[in-house]
């Protein structure tokens, strides 16, 4: 059976080209004992892709020159070497960017279509909706009343971490790129205000939707808006270094936060998060977040682009902003 | 009574100049009901004057244009209307940049000559050693056999930051400008390396000196040092943000730290301190600190400059690192 693979050919100099992939065809291995050979359905794309291109130290190794890319990815099951699993069974994990992945059953969990569409398991249900779970409310520490800021607000982690901070009883602004991202999160997510980054500037659309300041930022973005929010924090305000996209692809250094003193001036932290450091408990989040969506509490949203042959110019869509929601490409169909 | 003080003229663009202060004669004002008429003998430099300059909001009102440059001093009561204290007692207090200070009472403490020279009490007993105490203690929680770095460490604040971390049976490294206050640290106050900033490249002397990585991070100056230590800090690590002297006379941006995105690798904090904050527990840290002064295990070093019309010049040695110790004004000698 054939499979069609992306690999890592160079390490990008700034923004991912043509040139640091290969699309590779190959034979798929078969499953040995223990290993499971699973059909990829929906693959995601993740700002986090773009730092495990680098070479250097990182929280997780770099991917290989010539590997196949690592992802996240729902797949179907077609042949199983380990007892755990059953062809047609759905699963999430690393299967990476091809159309087939041969790997360690222990690797694997089920998820069930039954519950949730399948692409929103590598959202809200998955990875993202983690990231904002853990982040918000182990680092963040969001108290009713407070106000809470987040960037990158209409993506997969933005919008989670805007509707639980709303579900905590605080505040919640929103900075995203676009009228329609920016309605999305005030008329259907129930955020109390959105910032159009694209249109308006961020410091004075902050002063304006945050009268008494900032409490906890949780920022995926970093560069310009980082430093505008740090002109506005509280007293022992709280800010979340989940991701900085707007510095992934510097060729300069990135832009460090000129207004970090003022986490002296207030006496507040700037601490940041890993979703891996929560394994252990994702279970009990992923109950409390399923419990939220079933009353209505949760909303998700899933941009969806066909076919694996475009994952390098999907890669692109999220450091350009292209995205309306989790980014997935569906792969196959699932039978 | 003729009464010299030095006002604030006008606000420093970069660095304070002659023109930003005069040099002002005017009579003492006699001490109301609750007031005491202080004869100022030693006056506080701090890095923190230097924001007191600017406008705007901070954790403390700027000194107003015209007005007495705030300071940190220790005095003599001339003349009591506080039936708490008598002429003759030595006191704390802000008495601000003057040879006579008029104060209410209850911004006075007592301080005791037999104890320790009147100088120590405004370098380790005084501000400095309690944001050393609390901001190490209390934020960047050292364990033992952990690796803690502090930067301005032959200053006030840093030389009681590394001997307190000794003290918790970490490995503590210096960075200081020049070989005398690196010898000090190594020789002197048992620090485990000195890194001297204007001879050796920073990073790669915290390379050899932290073979484990950093754990702690206690930063007085900010700049090159900080993104140099942000590159080496371990899992967990914590920073604390005390000051960032290299910055307070820029007249460009702050040099944000390029490197803050290891806070994200690393799961890493970076928290702002501000002494004050700890106001209600100052007496049990002072007994603790008095404690191991006795023992011989936390030592001190002041800097004393003679008379108050050296202000101005005075002042500009902390930005040039030229103090070696806690800097202190000789305005008058006790009676």
């Amino acid at each position: 059976m054939q499979n069609k693979q992306w690999l890592l050919a160079s390490r990008p100099v700034g923004e991912p080209t043509a040139q640091n992939w290969t699309l590779n065809e190959t034979q798929v291995r078969e499953p040995e004992a223990g290993e499971v050979l699973v059909k990829v359905l929906y693959l995601s794309l993740d700002p986090a892709m773009r730092g495990w291109m680098n070479d250097g130290k990182s929280y997780i190794e770099p991917v290989g020159i010539g590997e196949v890319m690592r992802a996240g990815a729902i797949g179907q099951v077609v042949e199983s070497g380990d007892e755990n699993f059953s062809v047609g069974d759905f699963v999430h994990g690393m299967l990476g960017v091809q159309q087939y992945a041969t790997v360690a059953g222990q690797s694997l969990h089920k998820v069930d279509p039954a519950l949730a569409p399948l692409p929103r398991y590598l959202g809200v249900l998955g990875m993202p909706g983690m990231t904002a779970y853990f982040g918000l409310l182990n680092t963040g520490q969001p108290q009713a009343g407070e106000t809470v800021v987040v960037s990158g607000a209409a993506g997969a982690v933005g919008a989670v971490v805007g509707q639980i901070a709303k579900l905590k009883g605080c505040r919640v602004v929103g900075i995203a790129g676009g009228k329609d991202k920016c309605d999305y999160l005030t008329q259907e997510l129930g955020f109390d205000a959105a910032i159009d980054y694209k249109e308006q500037d961020v410091l004075s659309g902050l002063k304006a939707a945050c009268p008494e300041g900032i409490d906890v930022f949780f920022d995926n973005v970093g560069g310009e808006i980082l430093d505008a929010v740090l002109a506005l924090i509280n007293f022992k305000a709280r800010i979340v270094i989940c991701g900085a996209i707007s510095q992934y692809n510097n060729t300069t250094p990135v832009k460090g936060p000129s207004n970090y003193l003022s986490l002296l001036i207030n006496r507040a932290r700037m601490e940041g998060i890993i979703v891996f450091d929560n394994a252990e408990h994702y279970g009990e989040a992923a109950k409390e977040m399923a419990g939220w969506i079933a009353q209505g509490k949760l909303k998700a949203k899933e941009h969806v682009v066909e076919g694996i042959d475009t994952f390098p110019d999907t890669l692109m869509m999220l450091f350009r902003g292209e995205n309306f929601g989790k980014l997935v490409i569906e792969v196959a169909k699932p039978a």
